[in-house]
């Protein structure tokens, strides 16, 4: 199916075949996932070559694909391919492809054209399908369980290094295959950059404490941020977070499909501008998130296309003051046929 | 020092400058860690182009290099570079700069050669100096202190993964930035692949159980490999261990400055051979460890080049047995002026 909405991609871009080399767009076109393989696709067949390791793996996880073993160089059995079945014109993912294949590549493709493409599997990637969907729940209700976890933890002189570790073991014991990135604990000014690395820091009351994390659940992400404090929050804090709050209950009411993706983004970046406060918000309001923990769409002010059903990404408004910390609130949203499910609150 | 070498370098392989966009090899040049940055050397002056992110962290981490904070396309600002200083020869890492960026190059980059090459950087790095031997040093004693703990922890019921989640936990508490690849831990047959994932298959008695693991401490790799087993080893068992042990002894005494790589391969090969388990040790004896967990120098038997003091590297012959399963002993050597320090053991 997914294959299918390549090849038929292929057509429409005047290309005879796709070589594709990116590890995670081989795994998401066919199920299969391992290194140092090549999928080559045509309009009408697809080819995975790869050595022998593999072998088993390769029948096990991607019945539908031609098994090309190779024992030598994997540029040299891909041109084979390509020149057996007479492709013209062949397409490759040029952010993807070192130099050094493309120039191998080119000196043996002969007769048939290298054409640089961008973002073809990556395209079909931003619309998620029910399986995906599912796996991207299951991601993040293991991650809401572990910050159920992280209340019953958190206390005054624990560091931020042994909060992460702690929830990094939780999640594993729950489930992940791994963590989708490095946690974030970042207490006090420590959560006023965006991405804090993890410190010895101890906790102190009455700071902000700011915990982002995900996992990667049979290879699809969560990504979900939470502030934390010990004792009463001071005036500034609730202040702060109510803003964001607001500003995150505003460009969630914005999602449903055929609006514009920038829209999103204004409708947060709005509301904590008029609060005064636009200066400390500098990243954009999300980011899909899918195979990867950061992959399209982008949501940001300049992303003009139209949702679609099936997008899934972050909502994230955020406010940084220096030397005071800062406050990010991040679910994840899944487009619908009618609005938006939220998943994470 | 190590921007000095690279310079000494660039004079004898005819080029103005290297273009070093590959990470690691940024981190080892300079001690500057961040993503989406590139370090531009010419034959005098070092230049590090990255975004206004990494500001501080350069200053603080890199305070010999020229500091080029750009807010557009990176390969803009390499460019404007290039043609200030009036670089006539540019090298480039022709295994890591993707065709794309390579198209933006070539299109901006007038009257500037563009020259690829490979291992320039990585060739440095197969020789390492004090301060990463330290830091290997330390890495392997975390992951002997794992070993002792797993020990503890080694029962019949318990499974791979749950074994696998709680050497992680271990290796995090005991100063490991993280892992520096997933735990094997393969039980019975499933030791019979090299590289076994894990499973939720649970320790039975008698049965080998391998245990595949390494730390990241400070950029730093550790890689090491044990086998153990609960209760009594049984007769194949013990006779595969005596062989692998025996072997691993052979290859570890070739080990001195001046002879040849593949002698160290070819010592623990034919002893296999003669005990007529040839054809059950697939892979190479070994592969160098230092940023990265496999690196320079390939430890097998068709690198013929001369071993030289500083370079570090597993010896880790192997038996596997289908349907039987695997033993392999994994230390890490270092070679030293006079023969070879052994860390592991």
């Amino acid at each position: 199916m997914r294959l299918k909405r390549l090849q038929k991609k292929l057509s429409t871009e005047g290309l005879d075949a796709l070589l594709v080399s990116r590890s995670i767009n081989i795994s998401y076109l066919t199920g299969f996932r391992g290194d140092d393989s090549w999928l080559l696709v045509t309009r009408d067949k697809p080819f995975l070559i790869t050595d022998f390791r593999y072998k088993e793996e390769v029948k096990r996880t991607a019945p539908q694909v031609e098994l090309c073993i190779t024992d030598g160089p994997i540029y040299e059995s891909a041109c084979k391919i390509v020149q057996r079945v007479r492709v013209k014109r062949l397409g490759f993912e040029s952010r993807w492809l070192s130099y050094a294949f493309w120039e191998k590549l080119r000196d043996i493709s002969h007769g048939t054209g290298l054409v640089p493409v961008k973002d073809t599997v990556e395209s079909l990637r931003e619309i998620k399908d029910s399986s995906e969907i599912a796996l991207i729940k299951k991601a993040v209700s293991i991650t809401r369980k572990a910050f159920e976890y992280l209340e019953g933890i958190l206390k005054q002189g624990i560091s931020e290094r042994e909060l992460a570790i702690e929830l990094d073991y939780f999640l594993k014991r729950s489930g992940a295959r791994k963590g989708a990135y490095d946690i974030i604990v970042a207490s006090g000014i420590n959560s006023s950059l965006p991405h804090a690395p993890v410190t010895n820091k101890k906790l102190m009351p009455h700071e902000p404490v700011l915990v982002d994390m995900g996992v990667d659940y049979e290879g699809y992400i969560s990504d979900l941020t939470r502030v934390f404090f010990l004792g009463k929050m001071d005036a500034i804090a609730t202040k702060i977070y109510k803003i964001v709050f607001e500003a995150q209950r505003r460009a969630i009411s914005k999602i449903k499909p055929g609006i514009k993706i920038s829209s999103i983004d204004k409708a947060a970046r709005e509301y904590i501008e008029k609060k005064g406060y636009g200066p400390f918000f500098g990243h954009a309001v999300g980011h899909g998130v899918g195979m990867e923990v950061h992959e399209k769409p982008h949501v940001s002010k300049r992303n003009d296309k139209e949702l679609v059903p099936g997008m899934v990404f972050t909502v994230e408004p955020a406010i940084y003051l220096p030397k005071w910390g800062g406050i990010r609130i991040e679910d994840m949203a899944i487009v619908t046929e009618k609005g938006c499910e939220i998943l994470g609150v």
